[in-house]
């Protein structure tokens, strides 16, 4: 075992400062391009105006020219009337002003007495509704500073001071190497252990949003020759080489080495959590970065690293972070020797940003689709406490997040597909956190969610949901919606091979199980139904292995990780699996009278009650909406 | 004159209601293309997950797989050894778990025997270190719904999911057509009347930013049958034609009678303010904007009107605005008859973002160029007073905006320079706004600036700078930082045609002066000079002519819109007029004593008092600098 264990953890900001002064001389040439297509392009000099706009006085409005003078005693019992050709001349907005003329009357100012009379019957104040020359731009002038980002209205100003090239940075060309012998291309037949190889296409597409050029390279195994060779080949045609994968400490690391055979590596490991084994070197007096294979790690390398170096190299700083203030809604750990990047879901309630933390069942590439903003923990921090007020780095507009309603509950798969109904209406999203019932409740009770959806079985009453919501959020008015009742049963493989026909073959057959995660409303139908059966949960091979959603627990069984699991229809039904009913749940909405009049809620209820809705209800099976829409208050 | 001057005045949001029922059957059509492409797109299809990702159980980290019944009774005092290819296989993250084991041990935790025999001190618990099957994403689950922009992450996602390629909307392909006889392409000799054309190229930039595919057509002059010809020929290829210029109600105005001609004009004047003369039509089952020449209107139309329309015709509804709170500067009046959109500048003082409004002698695309935001005051308002807090659309991120530093006060081209200066640096950006030197105290005592910039002379002790401060800024310990000596004078024609060599001059010799706007130092020194002359303010032609800036008041002299002005020598030295030297000034900064301690304002300092910028001085000459950086404390 060849491993290379040994990382540096030093700060992000002191990573980049020491690069930065490694890579200083490496910054991309300049070059003159047209100005019209000069647009995300870093300057590299101040602009000046070259000539002043307007260059001629013109007119502001239209209506005639005249000479003050020649105005002065008109008032409504002593009209003027002014003849054109002598004493006026009609002008549009933008015409230029007669040498002889110093005002323009607006056309809504003239009363027509003929085809080339009119009649004033107020003076004109010299100067009046005249653009004077130069008024916008004076020649001279400095436009741009150096170092900025030129943007569409720059361009207008820049062409308007008669400024038709500019002198920018070139952009530089960014070579995408992904590295690895498990990684294949997508399309490729999978056998166990292969990974699709996608990373290098989110670095391409980010890239671009950087300002940089890049290429994808074809997928290098892990061949020492080969990628020296590459590398090799790639520092003299490109500016700045991206190395993906082999930089955290796995046999397969190559890249340090390679790095360290063509040039010199400045830093390896950097106090960043994802991300940490990041690697910032030179090859053939260009800049490289290692970046992890992780998804997400990769994410904030990118984010935070590579970002910043694509602007370095146009002598930019990157300074596009966008942050709110919101209260979290769980405590948040993290370790004091790292920066760390949370991701989280964010909703407006109240009038106040909440951010609820990604729960941790969550996937890799899925979670960085569904965060709405990064909590960054600092490094001397050793985490937050719930209802901290934090700074949250938003991955989505301000406008969006506040047109989110967040759910935070149980889950089932009819609220993706509400979710999906409701985008398409335009305005409004659903973002749905999935935590379990009674991390609904909570959350609704702590007044961090729109709604939750439950499905809690009261042990002693035999009630659904309600019994919960009036034990648990005894002092704030909540609505039950009536969502749907839906069966829970064992899903099990396609043919039932061990023949599963209820909770006590489990243990009789000495099944392997996956669970849900406690809290969970599917748990707490198991746990009820085995105490009534007399079953010891321990029996279970698998009890204690949790998964956080109905279809992942599925999926388990479909692939053979497992060989039942308790869920409902619709999931089964996807995952081509057999299903047993075991009962007949109701799966409602919890939601704070007060948020009914909401308008985004009005879009949800109308799009749940809406015949489309029922109809995809049908086609998954295994509900009954009979009851849905009926809203119960007390 | 033949004018269209009946137009509507729809309130913003109905206008683009109507609109959008009226285009709601011209959406683009759907096209399948490679994922790794599909940045920016819109979803035309909700999109589900093709397979699991991962599809197997693999590592989460690097050590050994093992059946975890093997290691149950591990513990410090007995330790279980543990042999490679009977008890364990090595594995690596990623790697995928053999099936005969359900555990993974962290290579930290592992102690080396022999080769291949390892002894561990802690049983592992069943399913650790393992990241399941589905973990990331599972097969079925929706990863993206209809309606969604694609993005970076979301690439990631799709292909992580098997997805390759997507179903999305066409880009629209957009038709950018300039009008209008009067103006020309950037290049073309001026000649008095001519207009640089820019807003095309503006609109072009704009258009990609929107997600559309924009294409600028040569410049149309105001020939009817050629207009029709070219809109005719443009709507037969492609989704959206924006026409530019002629909207008004201007004599050359045929835009409306173009679309009426080909096709229907459905809305003609939007309640905003300013563009709204802009017309929403159809022509040839396409839809047709016409947008207002000036600038300014058109930048707004298509931010709010223009981004919808093509990001409608894809599904999409834009939610991007960002918005922050600020305290308004000072009183903004507003018509109640439109939505009107200010320009403000937006500076972060004392924890607080304060947004002054662009002053009005500002010109129309530098204003565009400078703004950090605009403040939109609803149709129903007529206005805001100071120091209201409202929300500001801001055009510039948050972390821009706290690294300017605003400077509200008298003008000076060394302002420029050492702007530029600053900007280099990389951080921080200066941003000042120009109301003059009692503006400035004004804005210092309101706490709604970093610094002001400042000459005033008081007339009874001759003294610069200190009085006006102790007289209005009583209660805030101000520092004084000594900036530079300069000269002030008549600014006059080169060669001196009028022979004006005093101020008595001006009035003796009937000459045309161009005056700077009252508070302005400029203006208290002429008004001091000429009270102690003896001469009549009132006999001077051009005396109530205002202008806003040193350098426009030299460029109404230079073009002869003016015979002279008051101003630095510098300023005439760029627009290469003749100089009379009328007397010496101070032009001083005012800083609150605890904004020293700013990183921002140091950096400023270190600019200022640099050899580089004392340099950029001596270029321009007229400067004193000796006592330049000197902090006087009282």
């Amino acid at each position: 075992m060849d491993r290379n264990i040994y990382l540096s953890n030093i700060s992000l900001d002191k990573a980049i400062e020491i690069y930065f002064e490694k890579i200083k001389d490496l910054k991309m040439p300049i070059e003159v391009i047209k100005t019209y297509e000069a647009k995300g392009r870093i300057t590299a000099k101040p602009i000046f105006a070259k000539i002043s706009s307007p260059f001629y006085n013109s007119s502001a409005v239209d209506g005639i020219a005249v000479d003050s003078k020649k105005t002065f005693t008109a008032s409504e019992k002593n009209p003027v009337r002014l003849k054109e050709g002598v004493d006026y001349t009609t002008v549009d907005t933008g015409d230029p002003i007669p040498d002889e003329c110093d005002a323009v009357i607006m056309v809504e100012d003239l009363i027509k007495v003929s085809e080339d009379e009119v009649e004033i019957i107020k003076p004109a104040i010299p100067w009046q509704n005249i653009r004077q020359m130069g008024e916008d731009i004076v020649e001279g002038q400095l436009i741009l500073p150096q170092s900025h980002k030129i943007r569409p209205v720059d361009i207008g100003a820049l062409i308007a001071g008669g400024v038709f090239e500019v002198e920018v940075y070139k952009k530089p060309k960014v070579a995408v190497i992904p590295t690895g012998t498990e990684i294949v291309e997508p399309g490729t037949e999978l056998k166990v252990g292969d990974i699709i190889e996608f990373n290098s296409r989110v670095f391409v597409s980010l890239i671009d949003e950087y300002g940089g050029d890049a290429t994808r390279f074809d997928i290098v195994k892990d061949d020492f020759e080969k990628l020296v060779e590459v590398v090799d080949k790639a520092s003299k045609e490109f500016d700045l080489i991206l190395l993906n994968a082999g930089s955290s400490a796995g046999r397969e690391d190559y890249s340090r080495k390679v790095i360290e055979t063509l040039g010199e590596v400045y830093i390896h490991g950097v106090a960043i959590k994802p991300g940490k084994p990041v690697i910032l070197g030179k090859v053939n007096q260009k800049p490289i970065i290692c970046i992890p294979g992780f998804p997400v790690s990769a994410f904030f390398v990118m984010e935070n690293i590579v970002k910043k170096v694509v602007a370095y190299l146009q002598g930019y700083d990157v300074k596009d972070k966008r942050y709110i203030q919101a209260y979290l809604s769980k405590r948040v750990t993290s370790s004091s020797k790292y920066l760390e990047f949370v991701r989280v879901k964010l909703g407006f309630i109240e009038d106040k940003y909440i951010a609820a933390p990604i729960e941790r069942g969550a996937g890799a590439t899925m979670s960085l689709v569904k965060a709405d903003g990064v909590l960054e923990v600092p490094e001397e921090l050793e985490g937050y406490e719930k209802g901290s007020k934090v700074n949250i780095n938003i991955l989505k507009s301000e406008d969006e997040i506040k047109n989110t309603i967040l759910c935070i509950g149980s889950h089932d798969v009819i609220l993706d597909i509400a979710s999906d109904l409701l985008s398409k209406k335009g305005k409004f999203t659903l973002s749905s956190a999935h935590v379990g019932s009674m991390g609904g409740i909570l959350a609704l009770k702590d007044r961090e969610t729109h709604f939750a959806t439950l499905h809690l079985l009261d042990l002693q009453s035999g009630e659904y949901n309600r019994p919960y919501i009036k034990r648990y959020i005894p002092n704030r008015k909540i609505a039950l919606i009536k969502f749907v009742k839906r069966i829970q049963g064992l899903m099990v493989k396609k043919g039932n091979p061990l023949n599963i026909n209820s909770l006590e073959d489990i243990v009789k057959k000495g099944a392997r199980f996956v669970n849900r995660q406690k809290g969970s409303g599917t748990r707490i139908l198991l746990d009820y139904e085995l105490k009534k059966l007399g079953i010891n949960p321990r029996e279970i091979i698998g009890y204690d292995r949790e998964d956080y959603t109905h279809i992942s627990v599925a999926a388990q069984v479909a692939k053979n990780n497992a060989d039942c699991g308790l869920g409902v229809y619709s999931a089964a039904m996807i995952m081509g699996l057999d299903f047993i009913p075991v009962a007949m749940e109701e799966y409602d909405i919890a939601i704070p009278l007060e948020y009914l009049e909401l308008e985004g809620i009005k879009q949800f209820i109308d799009v749940i009650t809406s015949k489309e809705f029922k109809m995809e209800l049908d086609k998954l099976g295994g509900y009954d909406y009979k009851d849905l829409g009926k809203i119960i208050i007390e």
